[in-house]
């Protein structure tokens, strides 16, 4: 199973503008576009239960069998009335087993939706094999991260690409596991 | 006069790797001669005491009269022994007067090397022209970010190079200011 992020974010690193209102929808028409293309490359999705609900009502009337969307909560039980079986489904299993299921399902491509946590987790355990990263030409100082805990994933960029003049596409592949980065030296504002 | 950030960061923005010990110094060799390199067309380069402490044995034996370094802090009196005028100068003043003073005293392009406190400063008053960033391709999940408060501010793409295959270096001007962007639209993951 190949594992690859979907994400935009600031040129600071945030993935949501500030916090509360106001911190999704902040991404260019271009960049909406290219995540629907992207999108469409997958055969099934996996994200959190606060992305799901922050998403519902968009998600709902576009369920499909070409993409298989897992979603990762403690309680699944609480969304049974949601559930439509291989196109919508919700699960409490941990990020190694959620993938591992859908590979066994027949599932190859799985995108990588959000939010922070879930992402955070799927960092923590090595499972990201690929990052597709639009950044936004734009500063926010505060909002949520790409990954919420610390950790060091180093990765070899594989493509860049403009959505627009300003709006830059990056993909990174996961380096090899265990291979050393160079480690740099110390120098004035370094 | 034209300010200009000079920073490197992870991809999910992180300008330090974690917090403590191993937070610096891990930037790529490539980024190291970029640094020196960029360095060399600036007249003048502001940062905080906290940058200066972390550096001061590299900047001390390279203090020179063609980059004026003018360090910021609550105290300058704490550093009066370390000062040398014209080349190395201490000031308490904030963020637009110390740029107003470099200007008067005839620098044209100040560069500006953190820490965060700092960047965050210079982007809430709107002082930053330029941003001059090299991201290494590595996810580091914690440490401090390009700016330490919530603000809004858009720049445009200038250009796009590579200092090594996987580390990409970007350049960003400031776009005019009261332009609006595209404020986008939410989807799902978006």
């Amino acid at each position: 199973m190949h594992v690859a992020i979907i994400a935009v974010q600031s040129i600071d690193g945030c993935i949501t503008r500030h916090r509360g209102e106001g911190a999704v929808g902040w991404a260019s028409e271009e960049d909406q576009q290219h995540f629907r293309r992207a999108l469409a490359t997958f055969d099934c999705a996996i994200f959190g239960a606060g992305t799901y609900r922050a998403d519902r009502d968009h998600i709902r009337p576009r369920v499909q069998p070409d993409l298989l969307r897992m979603v990762m909560t403690r309680n699944p039980d609480a969304f049974a009335g949601d559930g439509v079986a291989d196109q919508l489904e919700f699960t409490a299993q941990p990020p190694a087993d959620v993938v591992a299921e859908l590979s066994a399902r027949g599932r190859q491509r799985c995108a990588l939706l959000g939010g922070q946590q879930v992402y955070g987790q799927f960092f923590q355990e090595d499972l990201v094999d690929e990052l597709i990263l639009t950044l936004e030409p734009v500063i926010f100082g505060e909002g949520l991260r790409l990954c919420d805990q610390p950790v060091e994933r180093r990765f070899e960029l594989a493509e860049t690409s403009h959505l627009s003049p300003s709006t830059l596409l990056l993909r990174y592949m996961r380096r090899e596991k265990g291979e050393v980065g160079n480690p740099g030296r110390s120098s004035e504002g370094r």
